[in-house]
């Protein structure tokens, strides 16, 4: 290390105390991603207790030229929250910054720190007969600041959508190490550019998300879940239009499952009992959520309507509704059990894309003959958050085959084939996962130059020296 | 007119037409603004037909160095949309691009033009057996351009947002004359910066909405309005609480209004009957909307239930249901009438503010008591969105004063006095009329100067020129 380099690491230990800026030991908490796919090397770990320190931080780090990685739960999918390997980024951690500033019923908010873990928010709304709806799979150790930074999507986006939609203020500490307090609990503020959705989304590259104030909603009444295997992915789409006409906001859920994703949950976890398992006549299953306002009885009669109707019209085949809690908790554990199915099954290839509702039948047929053509042989797992467009289409080797080859060989090939197929059918090649470090060579070819080019201009705007997170949704 | 003046003249003649660049005549249609407060000299106005032809404009524009003031339905209410005294600037009319380029209702989408008017995108939905909920009293005349530009609010957003709530795609043409395709049909997208947000409300000082790509609902089954006296302003919220708690989504719209208000509507419109018009016991009413996705005879059973609680918890003192649309008509009637009963009683200082909803009780007393201690006699007119914490909250003169004089005198200083009252209270200065150049130097002063640094540095990347829009929002 430098002696600049220890000057900084002094100005840092003096500013969140000595024990709270870690540059020796196992780091590979902070320097290596949740995949484990990578792992980089900091100059330092720092971890500030307060919105000050950040701030005080920046500025260290500004006039020491030394880039920063801020960093929450690090859950990322893409590369975006660790260091690369030039030992020489700080990770900002704001694991301690949990707290829960204020939550106020009449106006349905809460203000929390960037650092506080989804599920404590969840369950501090609980306590207060509220309900804070973003969820997730990371939801246990993913950070408030982080789904922010990323815009998470999960499972409620379909009623309460993405975590954008549920944030109405922001308090951010600017590439200059500037407060910017935007910790508004109001539904409408037309005083200027909206600053706030600019910085969520943007993967900590422009400045450090320290605290947000989020929208709550009254818990529903009850919440119901069914099961319904259809005759196609375009009955899918038929019964998702049924749903929101019958269920109107109720509809808090709407997940398809193609039928090999299903089978592989059912051949390596025996002990989960998948309805409608038949390879003929059941291609698809959607997996279906009620929210009701009013009462369980109400909810189930609005879901034995909608499910008479699909009957009717030949949009389900079969359907079960979740007698009670613990069904519909078997029933939504299948559905989330299918990455760990198919990690089972062996390496395989993942796509986080979207698609118009409308055209997603026939982008599946046609991405998927193109890829048996391009490898015969190879098997599709497809599922997702229908209701939102969004499909996890994930390619997985030929049974017969060398799954590691099968990466070593194919992956460009797969993705490229997929991804200009999502951009002939006006998707986005990534619907919820970002774009980190991971898909920044792909947004460069998929994403219209001018698009790129506005975003260029905010970032060399707001972070001239380009110490935020670089490298990271555009190239450094 | 100059030599480079007749020049541009003649290359955006030769863009949109002859007849489409309009210099001589009466041009007040564009460059008085709907109050009719200023009244600008533009140097042109310019209607162009195509997206290519207000790209092709905004390039000549930028070359002869000339500021564009781009216009929809001229409906503002803050001075944003008409051009400034100097003769200098081209208004950039685009009421002649009014297509629907799409209706998709599997994707529950339709792509518009920036100068559909706002009522026919609601009968194109509407057609289609669909929603496009955003509901305004202007949306006779302002277009979906404008409605974006400005982010505008309106009677639904409890329960659907604001316009960029209902937004999921723009096209813009950029300062540089550029056109982005960001027309997305997609719920969820998260490759790189929001770029649609930051045009959204940024009142034409970033760019050209051209194009947008909004949500589509489907119809309710049911709409049911209701009209309940409550006892204070306190028992409102807590009205709104239940109302949250029973209806759900339902709940498509809550209007406080105050008796005084409603006294002006009684006293100019006599014809009107408003229900509980008793100054001593109803010093507040509420009007509520419930949507129902099921049937009338279950939101009347569900407004029946939420309105019992109501009495028994006395929040409310006296309700009553609209029995059929021309009841429920007549009830929204006496609300959008409250601007005119205004009007009829003399020159008023208008204020479009919100609060968090749980402290518009705490705001609207202390306030009251500040005015009335400055001003003796002068009389509080105050309604609004008090489900988004949006007031109307309005300052009429004195009954036996001079009106003309009250304005003259007193603006300033009723303008101060409310203004940091919100600032104090956490609130906005403008719920959703925007800034313009109405309010310019008030942003100046309740913005905090780290977002102003941030605005700035945003508008001087994207239009370095500082030819889009110039003077609104920011100083030029």
């Amino acid at each position: 290390m430098s002696t600049t380099d220890n000057e900084l690491i002094e100005a840092l230990r003096r500013i969140a105390g000595p024990s709270h800026v870690l540059c020796d030991g196992d780091l590979a908490a902070w320097e290596q991603d949740w995949r484990k796919r990578a792992r980089g090397k900091a100059l330092a770990v720092a971890r500030p207790a307060s919105t000050a320190e950040v701030a005080a931080i920046v500025k260290a780090c500004a006039a020491a030229g030394v880039s920063i990685v801020t960093q929450g739960g690090n859950t990322g999918l893409v590369g975006g929250s660790t260091p690369d390997a030039s030992g020489r980024q700080l990770v900002l951690s704001l694991q301690r910054m949990t707290a829960v500033r204020q939550l106020d019923p009449e106006n349905l908010t809460v203000t929390v720190e960037a650092g506080c873990v989804l599920q404590n928010l969840q369950d501090t709304a609980e306590k207060a007969g509220l309900l804070f709806p973003l969820s997730l799979a990371a939801e246990g150790s993913c950070t408030i600041g982080g789904n922010l930074a990323t815009n998470a999507g999960g499972t409620q986006v379909v009623r309460y959508g993405n975590a954008r939609d549920l944030c109405l203020g922001l308090e951010v500490v600017t590439a200059q190490g500037e407060v910017w307090n935007g910790l508004s609990g109001l539904r409408k503020d037309n005083t200027g550019y909206d600053l706030r959705n600019l910085f969520i989304g943007s993967e900590g590259t422009l400045g450090v998300i320290t605290a947000a104030t989020l929208k709550l909603y009254p818990r529903p009444a009850a919440q119901l879940t069914a099961w319904a295997a259809v005759p196609s992915l375009e009955q899918a789409v038929a019964l998702l239009g049924l749903a929101h006409r019958h269920l109107g906001a109720g509809l808090t859920g709407f997940e398809v499952m193609g039928q090999f994703a299903l089978s592989l949950v059912a051949r390596h976890f025996p002990q989960m009992r998948v309805p409608f398992l038949d390879a003929d006549s059941t291609p698809y299953c959607v997996l279906l959520e009620n929210s009701d306002s009013e009462s369980e009885d109400h909810a189930r009669a609005r879901f034995e309507a909608l499910l008479e109707t699909a009957f009717e019209n030949g949009c389900v085949s079969d359907a079960v509704v979740a007698e009670n809690l613990t069904q519909a908790h078997q029933l939504w554990h299948i559905r989330e059990s299918i990455p760990l199915a198919q990690a089972e099954e062996g390496l395989n290839i993942k796509h986080d894309i979207s698609i118009p509702v409308s055209r997603i039948p026939e982008f599946v047929r046609s991405t998927d003959a193109l890829l048996k053509q391009a490898i015969p042989g190879v098997r599709l797992v497809n599922f997702g958050h229908l209701g939102d467009g969004n499909l996890h289409y994930n390619v997985q080797a030929p049974a017969d085959g060398d799954a590691k080859a099968f990466l070593r060989d194919q992956e460009e090939r797969v993705n490229s084939l997929v991804y200009d197929a999502v951009q002939r059918f006006d998707g986005s090649i990534s619907a919820e996962h970002g774009v980190g470090s991971l898909k920044l060579e792909k947004l460069e070819k998929h994403k219209s130059p001018v698009a790129l080019d506005l975003m260029r201009s905010i970032k060399q705007a707001l972070d001239p020296q380009n110490l935020m997170n670089p490298g990271r949704v555009l190239r450094a």
